[in-house]
């Protein structure tokens, strides 16, 4: 038996209320040996007295030593296990720009590369060429026409921008254009299936027309496209756990990945004040709520330790604004940590921290790394997160009699 | 490979002794924040030293957040995955009043209900019936006939009874007949293939001389049927890890449990002292002892603090008994949590002690929630007691060379 298919026998829905709030990458390392981490370098009364209460933890997000990016952190996070459901690379990158992947959809990442006269690759990412003058040839790429296709193209950074093919029946097995090496033409994409024979039909028509479009641009004359995928058909929280879920997030990829799972997307904060303003304003609304606060992550990537600290601490600040809505069960936790001795995702278990009043206290005094290791939750898989909210919600009825 | 199937091939034999020591439901939760557990208030002497001596740690009973009933909680202690092994709820209905379902058997579980003029339900529990009327009306249901079928009819509780028809082939998948609602007759039962086709055959006979047997009954005037199923097969403890294994409880659920799996269950205990002495009756005729106390578990169902605490102080005082026939390896633990706080099973890790002489020992100086979380076992899945406790026994062979 699928263990989700066991979850949703057993859902049950009552009154209660449950809050994941997430601080991306929160998860981190001690800048010099036998020093805190930054959660523990930071001052977070509020979360050291949720702590004290409630009961901690570190999740695996998806298994030991394996990194996760943003979609497979955050599909851990929703109860999904990363290594079975999976995003297509072009979805998520449609995604994380706020692009809305339908079912008639192939999402496509796209490259502006250097080619030579011989169309052979000079330079694969187009000499770095920077977003200000990346941005107005995806748009110009918008002028190309393909009969029963509607097309989108839309910027993202610098040398990288997405493509989404839309029309009935399109399948998504064709390969990436881009041969991983340079003095070669770009390959050419073939599909696997009929399906997919007209999508790779399509990419290059796309792609003939594009090179004329580009063709007098003196690093962006030419491109290649990866990942195509169409939108994966994910469980809901609905259907799953018995749960309205909201969203509440700045950036666009985290909100396509909530919707992907089902959840409502709401409001359109700015900051992280913001997220909590439209926290408090839909709470009768939804028994799912879903925060998502990206700068730890951000600042964990840049690699500063100290401004990593300073976020934390704002969002320690918020902490008793959520906790005066009263939940039923309160989460804190990230999808992966980004320590910033790193400067980048990693690996490491990431604490987690449970408050209820069915929650088994421990010993733990603090929210950080250290007292997490000694928690009463243990070290789990970041896919029994969701089970323990709701368990401790009492939204799972026993398992046989 | 199963992991079954690795403990099958490194099973070895041996004289050791090993003893599972369960109190049902022993794990809890505090009655008032900052407070002890019922494991922890109660005065433990024994099992503290035991504790001191031995390796603690805490048990997942199926996956975290998941609240196991007896069954389940039972399979996993005896190292069945309670997920892949599954106890059809009509054969836990008998098994629980002590009837042991045969190989020819499908057994159900009924309930009576009450029938408006034109059959539809009006209550679907007869009004809460007593047991001391309702078992009376299950025993002259006795009186139904059905050519070429054996039929047993068992009363249980209140509104509750079991049915057992035996006969050779018969299915059991059947579709239970409660409509889980009211004002609509009860739903006609249903087989799946042939074999399924002839059980429902029967129980519509059943059913039709059933309510003619009740037709004047105020309340208790109809029935439905549910959890139609056979006798599951299930890895024995002789096969499965070469162990003469005997069972000793007082209830005639856990009796049943034990004898699916295949242990003998000896003597007619009333009580754990009683228990005690089947336990060193029999000590040389076997090689595993399941020791069943029940009273943990129903004192945290009332919701009873205190009285938990006096049925655990009951538990402990008997140890020394158990100590004094020199087991190689002795368990203390229970099949779930059932915290008085919650009057109910939960899905709270369960503790657990290991002694043996070759036990790696921990720093745990007490039998409690917060010490075994700091224990030498970790956390860890239930379906690992039973390879903890043979290879502790030297009955585990080196896997690979």
């Amino acid at each position: 038996m699928d263990f989700l298919d066991v979850i949703r026998e057993l859902k049950t829905r009552n009154d209660s209320k449950l809050v994941m709030l997430i601080a991306d990458g929160i998860g981190g390392l001690p800048c010099e040996p036998g020093g805190p981490t930054e959660l523990e370098a930071a001052r977070t009364p509020n979360l050291d007295r949720l702590a004290r209460q409630g009961v901690l933890g570190m999740m695996i997000p998806i298994k030991p030593g394996i990194t996760p990016g943003s979609g497979p952190g955050h599909l851990g996070l929703f109860g999904l296990d990363p290594l079975k459901y999976v995003i297509g690379r072009g979805v998520l990158e449609a995604t994380g720009i706020g692009f809305q992947v339908g079912p008639n959809d192939v999402a496509v990442r796209c490259n502006f590369v250097t080619l030579d006269a011989d169309r052979t690759i000079k330079d694969r990412r187009a000499g770095r060429i920077p977003t200000s003058e990346s941005a107005p040839l995806a748009v110009r790429l918008r002028q190309v026409q393909i009969p029963g296709v509607e097309i989108f193209v839309e910027p993202v950074q610098e040398h990288r921008f997405a493509v989404i093919f839309r029309a009935e029946g399109l399948g998504d097995h064709v390969n990436d254009t881009d041969p991983q090496k340079t003095g070669v033409p770009p390959l050419e994409p073939v599909g696997e299936d009929p399906a997919s024979q007209r999508t790779a039909e399509i990419a290059r028509k796309f792609i003939a027309q594009a090179e004329k479009l580009l063709a007098h641009e003196p690093k962006a004359n030419g491109l290649t496209l990866r990942g195509f995928s169409k939108k994966p058909v994910l469980p809901t929280y609905e259907e799953t756990y018995g749960l309205r879920a909201a969203a509440i997030a700045v950036y666009p990829m985290y909100k396509g990945l909530a919707a992907l799972v089902g959840m409502e997307v709401v409001g359109q904060p700015k900051t992280l004040e913001e997220e909590i303003d439209v926290l408090a304003r839909v709470w009768n609304d939804y028994d799912f709520f879903f925060v998502h606060f990206k700068y730890t992550d951000s600042r964990g990537e840049d690699g500063n330790f100290a401004e990593k600290v300073r976020m934390i601490e704002q969002f320690d600040a918020i902490v008793p604004r959520v906790e005066s809505l009263r939940p039923t069960v309160l989460v804190v936790t990230g999808d992966h940590s980004t320590p910033a001795a790193l400067g980048s995702h990693s690996w490491h278990p990431v604490p987690v921290l449970l408050w209820a009043a069915t929650a088994r206290p421990d010993a733990c005094q603090a929210f950080g790394e250290s007292e997490a290791l000694r928690g009463g939750l243990g070290q789990f898989e970041a896919i029994y997160l969701m089970p323990l909210m709701l368990a401790h919600a009492g939204r799972l009825a026993k398992f046989g009699a």
